[in-house]
């Protein structure tokens, strides 16, 4: 029922992620009552794709190579922070917390889609562990059964040399009502109760 | 925090109907790892708005004119229907309950955006309707205020005509229980009864 052309672009839309064929088509049909839009969408999607490297350093999404951020000289050069995707980088940066260097893996441990470490930036992560630089590797892989795998890998794997390796901090989320927390956050508010006394 | 083209291709995404600066930069960053996902999507929406026009008779999108539907000879010619926009076209072609022609008036009046019949395909109507080819014409704007207020011109407008006009049914829709029907809906469906007797 769609123009051929039409039906191909909503099979495209369609692969990415969180978009369902409804949607592909709404997108597809505005695209075609707004075509500079679409024009515009085509063209920063193409521009995207040439610019966008990783950076050769933390493996972030950069245009240059050192990033803005390992080029910063600026940020503590003593301090590494290893997170699984740029997303997580750019959450972490968002909340304005954190002033150090990162590290992407650019993935985690799946032992069910047979994702090993080899999969990931480690032995780029070995490299800038070996040069000495740093004091402490903040290990910031999600509070998942995958990422707390991945965390234990790289703090074994850390282990040899004279550096501090720490794990974010878990619990409850704030402003989350505890009565909707589920079961393993609580667990682990519990067990990372910290001291109330002031210093 | 975004490398430049990453930003605007962002910025570009988030114009389109429904997608916020959050899914924008999911697919953003989908589109960066998986870069084969990101080039057909960019090619697919580039050739879709060079292909895609509106077909001259029904005004439906379409790459060849006249449209696969005003070509098809199987199809009612005594019939048209009339709809809003090609996407209230697409759902009644779904429904496999209509067989005649259609015609889109790619949009329908909207008084508060100063949208009157002149920025419709409406002389394109008349001029069909003048060749004296149908015997009814469906009214299918959307039950909505602006689509009923599109209708009632239309119906004032053909009256002159020796051709049947008629509007959608109106009610409950199917499989919606009552309780949570609007009280519009439950006005139309008491006003639009209709007899049980078996003919």
């Amino acid at each position: 029922m769609y123009t051929p052309s039409v039906k191909k672009l909503i099979q495209e839309i369609s692969k990415l992620p969180g978009i369902g064929e409804k949607t592909a088509e709404r997108l597809a049909f505005h695209m075609l009552l707004n075509r500079e839009d679409g024009k515009s969408i085509a063209q920063a999607i193409t521009e995207m794709v040439e610019k966008t490297r990783h950076c050769e350093i933390c493996h972030n999404f950069a245009e240059a190579t050192p990033c803005s951020i390992c080029s910063n000289s600026k940020r503590d050069q003593s301090l590494l922070c290893v997170v699984e995707e740029p997303k997580d980088l750019l959450a972490l940066e968002r909340s304005e917390s954190y002033n150090g260097l990162y590290h992407v893996l650019m993935g985690r441990f799946a032992p069910l889609e047979k994702k090993g470490p080899e999969s990931l930036t480690i032995s780029g992560l070995v490299s800038r562990i070996e040069s000495g630089q740093f004091r402490e590797v903040i290990l910031a892989t999600n509070p998942t059964l995958e990422g707390d795998g991945t965390a234990l890998y790289l703090s074994r794997m850390l282990a040899k040399h004279s550096l501090k390796v720490t794990r974010i901090g878990r619990g409850v989320s704030w402003g989350l009502n505890l009565s909707y927390a589920n079961k393993a956050s609580l667990s682990d508010a519990l067990s990372c109760r910290q001291s109330m006394e002031e210093d």
